[in-house]
């Protein structure tokens, strides 16, 4: 019987624990032993659960117990996180984690104390929830090189973007009823400003190019600023909009970016709603690849945290080659020179479209009468700017569109 | 250097060479090893290749070659795949084959044999082409209790039905046009009449829940029968056609089939067009995940060998734990006992309609006049046989509903 530590009895520590329970035989034929919570560390008691005499409010309860030789890590947030999983890696003790803003800052850190203990690091839920992503990434696809990767990789956003789409509810309204199912925080800007989906993204390009892209070198844009009228204006280039993470491969070095983008209709990603999520990875000799899942939630998120647990049960000797290095100030590229069509909402006075070869009016049944929209050729950001800026144009909005 | 051979030098096997080639530094990196293609056997000599002095005609060969750690297998067939593929396993060699209807036909076996030789036996690339799937089904979620899975697994066929769907060509013009882009073989009748896609739904069953599910256990359907009527009317049901393949948990047994069925346009399988494949997988704590991408082609699926090969140098000390038992002629469950909802189309005249109740009366512009067309509640195969024998109508055609 292998003994683990669950840090954190929040949503997916307690879902851990009850996939632990509910499919203890399953997961034991699949480990090879069966596998035991010897220690939950939290604040706050459960007295009235069945396993209530296993919490702690100690790490040092888990840290300095040598049975446990996996520790789950479940609290989210950079701090006590990083203290307590670096702790525990250089204890001798693997560990796995569904923390994001944790592996997204700290992984490079962390993969390489874990290599240096001869010790597994394992993060499979911190990007997609339950979906298969990184491991398939890092494994199955391992005779490619990676060029791009694009993700709907936050389900709150994509449930409030399926709502102002199909319901017609502006963002406040989406916002309030994500809320009151429980899908946004009180908070929510972790989500509609893009934060959450940038650590992922960050986690996805780090794993497949084998370098920290770290979240504060990728331009992140939120959903904040979008209307209908903008969700109308995507319907009328045949797509929908849907807040995107994506690096792209452009030499030795990478472009990665976070903002709402139209997607085209005939692209799978399109037809990603309510809160799942979906990755599409590109690679040179199998193309084009999207995995699709729930992103989030307890049970999902935990049957991700327990298959890389049964993982490190089977891999106590040979350590998993799951690695990448420390990244580098100049290796992410400027966000001025990322290079995509974008659409264009103006003041319908400023006379901007006059200025403008190779581009396309864009309007709709019912389109604001003062203004004008225009879809742009492949333009990079800077010259997206100077253009406004010389034509004098007054910007309502600017949507890129997502060209694969 | 890790020496390997392959067997079959056609669309796959060329391939593999090609992407070991291209891709190996990348590959040496992931693998921590160079891997070489040794040996290639082929019946035909390429003397204008670089790598023509690899070439040869004769198993022995690469058999008898204790240099030689890893054969791959991409000829195609029961015979003579089975029986090198044995050979090499029973002579240490662990093994990567591209080939559906030697997993499908013999899994169990060779991988028993594997096992007691302590060698691997990995097949990625036999379903899904480049789609990274039975690696993910085992591993990452391997949590999970999966209840279901359905996919499109041919990207002849579907190619077929997209155009029939899109372009308004009936049965024959696309097949003719598949043909003639290389998608369908002369012979199409594997790919057409559902055997590709049936061998492709047993491996998926046997990984999932351990035991063999062999080919002629499966209801297999093809797509010949299908008209332009057929996929109007499932446009009106607000579904599309697609040939799926479908394993369902029903205690401790399982229904299989492959047919055409109509998908919902609210399920993500719906919108996967052209050559290109998806397999659902429904788990009790992940709910459903979809994976996607190119099924077949030369450099998808060489993908996927080599992915397997990389894994294999891995793991030549620790075996991986895939694995699944003999089968047993009980274990699939009887045809005439599935259930869905079925479109039964009949001869007008006949008063079939009449007869039942709960049934959903479908139609479109343009519907053959001399006929009717409804929808059922879910019933058994067998109470819709029964349904039409009594009320004696004359059955046009019948197209099952995919209930999720």
């Amino acid at each position: 019987m292998i003994q683990i530590a669950v840090l954190g009895h929040g949503v997916v520590g307690s879902g851990v624990v009850e996939v632990l329970g509910q499919n203890a035989a399953h997961i034991a034929h699949k480990a090879g032993e069966g596998i035991e919570v010897k220690r939950i560390l939290d604040l706050r008691s459960f007295p009235d659960l069945p396993y209530a005499d296993r919490f702690t409010t100690s790490f040092d309860d888990i840290v300095n117990d040598a049975d446990i030789r996996i520790v789950v890590e479940t609290m989210g947030g950079l701090h006590p996180a990083y203290d307590y999983v670096k702790a525990a890696l250089e204890n001798g003790k693997s560990v796995v984690t569904s923390n994001k803003e944790l592996v997204a800052a700290k992984g490079d850190e962390l993969l390489a104390i874990a290599k240096k203990n001869n010790l597994n690091f394992l993060f499979e839920a911190s990007v997609g929830g339950g979906i298969p992503i990184l491991r398939p990434l890092d494994q199955c696809l391992s005779a490619n090189n990676v060029t791009e990767i694009a993700g709907i990789l936050n389900g709150t956003t994509n449930f409030m973007l399926t709502r102002m789409l199909g319901d017609n509810m502006d963002f406040d309204e989406a916002l309030a009823l994500a809320q009151s199912l429980g899908y946004a925080e009180r908070d929510p800007s972790a989500d509609v400003d893009g934060h959450d989906a940038c650590r992922k993204i960050c986690i996805l390009a780090s794993l497949a190019f084998g370098k920290h892209v770290y979240p504060d070198q990728v331009h992140t844009e939120g959903i904040r600023n979008l209307t209908l009228a903008d969700v109308a204006y995507a319907a009328a280039c045949d797509s929908v909009i849907k807040l995107i993470g994506r690096v792209v491969v452009d030499g030795d070095k990478v472009h990665s970016i976070v903002a709402p983008m139209m997607v085209p209709n005939t692209c799978l990603l399109s037809g990603v709603s309510d809160v799942f999520n979906a990755v599409m990875v590109r690679g040179d000799a199998v193309g084009d690849t999207v995995f699709y899942g729930r992103g989030a939630g307890k049970l999902p998120t935990a049957s991700a945290v327990v298959a890389d647990v049964i993982d490190e049960v089977k891999h106590f000797k040979a350590r998993k080659y799951l690695y990448w290095e420390q990244g580098a100030a100049d290796y992410v590229l400027p966000a001025a020179t990322y290079t995509c069509r974008s659409l264009l909402r103006v003041k319908a006075a400023d006379g901007l479209l006059e200025n403008l070869s190779n581009v396309q009016v864009v309007t709709y049944d019912g389109a604001p009468a003062d203004e004008l929209a225009v879809l742009t050729e492949p333009m990079t950001e800077d010259a997206v700017d100077a253009l406004i800026r010389e034509s004098g144009a007054t910007l309502i909005n600017r949507i890129r569109m997502m060209d694969l």
